[in-house]
């Protein structure tokens, strides 16, 4: 390629493909890393999980994207970071090492076990499309299962649901269960009584949906409970032993399968050369002056939900959302466009944040408004379906929801069970990422 | 449910599922057995492998088929068939055992590797959607790997295709790898050269297509050699060691990935009750006299690519086409619903056979006539279109030939990479499937 400057960016997205997309590629040679060839869609990771979208609805080709820029002065490789050396300035994947001039970390998060990091072995999670199809295929294979059993109790236990996090994530695969349980299963699996089904969704502090507004929390709370979700606030699991999960107050549930969506933490990666103190804030967020750059390595920024940008008005670091990894992904390509001139500082303009509960159910706040039901579910689709890169995916997702709304129905119920790879083949590949 | 007669059916592809919707459920009472929770279609398979569709939209949840039927006396059961007791009457999956009055086995074929069983572990196949995204990944991954290195070699080795078997499969699969040379390498890899990747067609008798006429043969190896495949004519492999395959004539191939679609054998399940010399015929399949009943057993019926029907025009039996398989389901349900008259024989109305080869590219054989080429290929996707179960996937098939013809180009070249499922998940439940 040619001898300009270097910028290789980690991450393809929201955040990275932004700035992938408006960087001037007469300027700099861009690289693009990814651990998937593909971009994602994290809003609708839990549609995906209750078989309502496709995944190839949700997710986009990298190189596809690629191919449009022009100048084509970029390049996509697949690999998982494995260690950036802010002295050699390097970033070593699971398959090679490449140089860089400017480096742009936009690895996002993955999932918070906190003190008990075991449960990874134990939960399923929704914080990629590949923990989306395994929850999909579990939570099928169980109406399967239950299906066939002719013994309550484990019929009981087959269909134990208990969802841990009572933040968008959690909500929206709480009601995608519910809906499940209240107008699916009678229909599709006749052999099962839908009381045998059980909702538990656990949430720490006092309300669901946190980080939105009070009367966002009261709708979501009573659109879960229409849809016989046992919504516990104010708990914490305490231990998850055999097919039971104990909380705080000593009360067991059944909890055949258990969802995590309690916390996230920035995507692991070694780095070489910082001084870890400066570089690292909570969460395992990285600390950025308020241009998104790494304090002391200018030649380093850090977007998205892995940057930890701090301001008077969010003294905790800015919302791990979509917007702000969008418009911070725009701001940096600018920068570099503009030679390293930033505007200062980088602003977050708040878009509002909006959660879906089922069908005709949802809440969303936009600055002073709150919107719940019918015109906030509507809301969510036109803006989720606007959001999405491609005219056949927007056509895809649209003509599966609209199939779904008029026929109460989805086809994608799908069990893929996989089949064993040959020896040969890339699961046993050495550097496999 | 109810006291009426229990009809049994194994397998839910085009036979089982056609005697299913057309068996009379006033007069019995129906199961419906499946190893998946879908019915896939099998001559779409080869695009599911090369990106060109997705595995959900010829993958159909047979629940929400049998809702359809009224009066819905039928019932759905997940399981591999691994006994079934003629005696005893009963057939037993990997999840439970199920009494039957009548029986149909419908269970088709799988793969069959002859005298080197070991082929498993080494080859690529076609044989269920799971096997198809399988293919699909290891193509896409390999292209990823060759996009990384700078080692030519390494390169070449990573994209070097061998196809076994030149009968639809074969050259539907070897059609496809060549139009991603030919189309899609330069356009997504530009830091690959197209020459690197090599695509070899193995077949050990003397023509392509044998089952089809001497004109769809010759055509289709001049489409094959347009789209730069290798194909060898009056060879076999003797030996696949490291990265190098070996024919007959002791040349030697690089076959970073073989693809095995050089035979099929019967679906194995273990049988009590019946004389195995008269039950088994050539390829495992199962003999029936001239109404698909098992010979000694009129109460069983074997229908579909996995009966062995003779007759004085088809001796080595009824070729393993779709539309056989559809025919027989028919006729053994009308014959159930009649009480057990059969119309004696049954006859097979050929429909005709067809194989594409790629864009504009195909071969019929329907009756007298040979098409082939733009009316060959429209053809074929207009039969194929309208063979699918529902609007909903004729609309996104439709929606992604449309796409890809006028673009040159598919958004499904997605590598999901699987992650790996908790302790507690489907894959660690005893009697998985």
């Amino acid at each position: 390629m040619s001898q300009l400057p270097r910028i290789v960016i980690l991450g393809g997205g929201f955040a990275g493909l932004n700035v992938a997309k408006r960087l001037d590629k007469s300027r700099y040679e861009v690289h693009l890393v990814d651990r998937n060839n593909y971009h994602s869609f994290p809003p609708l990771f839990y549609q995906v999980a209750s078989a309502g979208l496709d995944p190839t609805g949700i997710s986009f080709p990298l190189r596809r994207e690629m191919r449009k820029l022009r100048p084509r002065n970029i390049r996509f490789h697949l690999g998982e970071v494995k260690e950036v050396d802010a002295v050699a300035r390097t970033v070593t994947t699971s398959y090679e090492t490449l140089a860089y001039d400017y480096l742009i970390i936009a690895l996002g998060t993955t999932n918070n076990f906190f003190s008990n990091p075991g449960l990874i072995n134990d939960v399923f999670t929704l914080k990629s499309v590949d923990e989306a199809i395994r929850l999909r295929n579990e939570i099928l294979y169980r109406c399967e299962k239950a299906a066939i059993t002719t013994d309550e109790a484990e019929r009981k236990r087959l269909l134990s649901f208990v969802v841990i996090g009572g933040g968008p994530a959690g909500v929206e695969i709480a009601g995608a269960l519910g809906e499940l349980k209240r107008y699916i299963l009678c229909r599709d699996y006749p052999s099962i009584p839908p009381d045998d089904m059980s909702i538990d969704l656990l949430e720490g502090s006092d309300r669901l949906l946190r980080t939105m507004s009070e009367k966002a929390s009261r709708t979501a709370l009573k659109d879960l409970t229409n849809l016989m979700v046992n919504v516990r606030l104010g708990h914490v699991m305490t231990a998850y032993e055999g097919d039971r999960l104990t909380l705080d107050d000593g009360t067991e549930l059944n909890a055949g399968m258990a969802i995590w969506t309690a916390g996230v933490t920035a995507v692991p990666f070694g780095v070489k050369g910082v001084d870890e103190k400066s570089f690292r804030g909570p969460g395992g967020r990285i600390i950025t002056d308020d241009a998104c750059r790494v304090i002391g390595h200018p030649e380093i920024m850090a977007i998205g939900d892995i940057g930890y940008f701090q301001s008077e008005k969010y003294p905790r670091g800015l919302p791990q959302l979509a917007q702000v990894a969008i418009q911070e992904g725009r701001y940096v390509a600018d920068g570099l466009n503009g030679g390293g001139v930033f505007r200062l500082p980088f602003t977050y303009r708040d878009r509002g944040s909006m959660a879906t509960i089922g069908r005709n159910r949802a809440v969303a706040d936009i600055g002073k408004w709150h919107l719940n039901g019918f015109v906030a579910w509507v809301a969510w689709m036109f803006i989720h379906l606007i959001s999405l890169l491609g005219m056949r995916s927007k056509l895809n997702v649209l003509l599966n929801w609209v199939w779904a709304y008029f026929t109460h129905n989805t086809a994608l119920r799908l069990l893929f069970q996989g089949s064993p790879y040959p020896r040969r083949g890339r699961m046993h590949d050495k550097g496999d990422v």
